[in-house]
């Protein structure tokens, strides 16, 4: 199948470009390498040394004989997206291409005004680009399990049947999202339903849970192809922080209470949940919802598992309940369905302390690179 | 009262910014006079020759003594906007300064884009100028009825008590909007909510019906002040369009079946509506969400409406159904709640006969202004 992977040069994005080549499809990656940028406007860095996108994909090559086209490009600007449909005809265009930092989009209206154009004019344009120059390709679109916030009800996917006042209707579910990067993956999620309506495109909308992890069997096969780390206080989730935390020897920092609970997922779920999805498109006009994650957990659990974990590699390490800097609920319900995956074939690798050992590996070998500065919030919701 | 009314120089916004002052508030105004760019670009007009706002709040001044500040510049342009802030320190903020048409917003994809940027943005900027400016200012924002779309059950005002598998939570109500112009005000919706949530602003979201009408108490005073009327296939409503078609002796143009039924109000109670709203503000940290109609009417209703007035005048007129340019239900359940305004203390103004007729003969006075190649649909959705 040819597949575009955009944002093929990020976290999720280069292990499923390598994941689609090595399964024998023909990838072709966008990029406009932003992410790489917001490192060295934030002084952070990946906790893992990244080679560029020209030396990764040259030895994948080199290892695997596999071509992986690149193109340097912005989604927001059309007439590059529209050539790059025109040399690539894809069947399957999987957009990765957001900034997709929560803490990134609240730093000041600045930041928020750009994440909130750059994504919903990027998903915009790779909707107006499939219909007019490749109206049957399969838009796989990242969305966000945050889209639906921490409502009190159990949280469905997608839709949801409503009865109320003695009538019925299955509607989209009610987001109550958390920052201004979740609000506009809720935006991109309306524009594409309607979208999909008038225009007959199909359009799968990953809702996926934070991912965790960094190795795929295709980025652990040399140096030169292994995947980014975020570890600072604005692209790191809070599983990597208490990873990096424990390997230098700083407290665990949960945020407030530490009762947030999400839906979680190992970046080996991730490449194989976009195959699946590319496999079993969406038929025209369909505007299908998957929940892309595999597990639930707590900010405490997490902090808990990472600790034993730790003690386990001989490391001590307390747990420290940090002032919220974000507007969010510290204690709530949350339960979410997350089966159509698993009906199409997703066998989930679950968070065992043998995977979160692997990880922590991996962060203790790294963990000269910490810049110490970046572990702690900067950035505050209210 | 300091009321700031953005977009006043537009149909809604003028007689608004009258209304207020004419009621002893310190009214100003801005606007970037987009809308009558507009209708260079689109080489339409208002059907009533309109004064410059220059001459408008002259002869306002007059007439009445009283002065309405403008303020000539874009919402997008953030140092203009917290300069006007400074300015005149305003109580409250009235926000109709978006780009409000369907069809303009479906053109193609610069204008979806144009649409969606320039919406969000601005009601954004407003939002970080209130925050650091005048955190205790009351947003009262123009949404749309239109949000809602057509769902099967009963529309509330704004939110929905839903119960799921036994549990129960009072949930944003679900959005259905059919352009990229009504997806832009749910995009704002969103945004406010949260926003509300953060930073403790006070926000009340008025969803709009269909506005009709052209003259207020304060309009009629002279002709200078005299509102526009806009008629043609991408800014008229169906309403107007009709009695255009009536008055020039077209056949009333009904797009597709009829069915589509949608909820309406008077523009003199529009003004009577923001009064309301600022009079009795929402709390800090509150997101209000109203329903601003008075009467729900099928686009069938209206064509039969306007031909038993047009007759009553001497004129007949044949109802026509058009292939429908647009893409949604022709057929379709309505009921929409929209008490809480009327609870605070609006008292609707029907669309009655007389009331049809009075806007019929201003229609009929200024026909000749009619540019006929605007009447017919240009703008497709699908």
């Amino acid at each position: 199948m040819r597949i575009v992977v955009a944002g093929g040069d990020g976290f999720c994005g280069w292990p499923t470009a390598l994941y689609l080549s090595q399964k024998g499809h023909e990838v072709a990656i966008i990029d406009n390498l932003a992410r790489r940028k917001w490192d060295d406007e934030l002084r952070s860095n990946s906790l893992t040394p990244i080679a560029t996108l020209e030396e990764r994909v040259a030895r994948w090559k080199e290892l695997t004989g596999k071509t992986i086209h690149i193109y340097i490009g912005d989604l927001c600007h059309y007439d590059f997206l529209r050539e790059v449909f025109r040399q690539t005809r894809p069947e399957a265009f999987v957009h990765f291409a957001e900034q997709r930092s929560a803490p990134y989009s609240m730093i000041d209206r600045e930041h928020a005004v750009f994440t909130q154009v750059n994504n919903v004019v990027g998903t915009l344009n790779v909707a107006y680009a499939i219909r007019e120059m490749a109206p049957d390709c399969h838009l796989i679109k990242l969305g966000t399990m945050g889209e639906y916030g921490t409502p009190n009800i159990d949280i469905e996917e997608g839709y949801i049947e409503i009865e109320h006042n003695g009538r019925r209707d299955i509607l989209p579910y009610p987001k109550q999202p958390g920052s201004f990067y979740h609000l506009s993956k809720v935006h991109d999620s309306h524009n594409l339903m309607f979208i999909c309506k008038i225009w007959g495109l199909r359009v799968t909308d990953l809702n996926q849970g934070v991912v965790y992890g960094l190795h795929t069997d295709e980025t652990r096969l040399d140096p030169v192809l292994i995947n980014r780390l975020d570890y600072d206080a604005v692209f790191g989730t809070a599983l990597n922080r208490f990873l990096i935390q424990a390997a230098i020897g700083h407290d665990l920092t949960v945020y407030g209470k530490g009762g947030q609970t999400r839906g979680f997922l190992n970046i080996t779920d991730t490449v194989r949940c976009i195959e699946i999805s590319a496999l079993h498109p969406a038929d025209r006009g369909e505007f299908r919802v998957f929940n892309q994650f595999t597990e639930e957990f707590s900010v405490m659990d997490l902090a808990q598992k990472v600790r034993r974990v730790a003690e386990q590699e001989g490391i001590s390490v307390n747990i420290a309940h940090l002032e919220n800097p974000r507007v969010e609920k510290e204690e709530h319900y949350y339960h979410a369905k997350n089966t159509k995956l698993q009906e199409l074939g997703l066998t989930p690798n679950l968070l065992t302390d043998d995977v979160l050992r692997d990880i922590f590996r991996t962060v203790v070998q790294y963990k000269d690179r910490v810049k110490t500065e970046n572990v702690l919030p900067t950035v505050k919701w209210g």
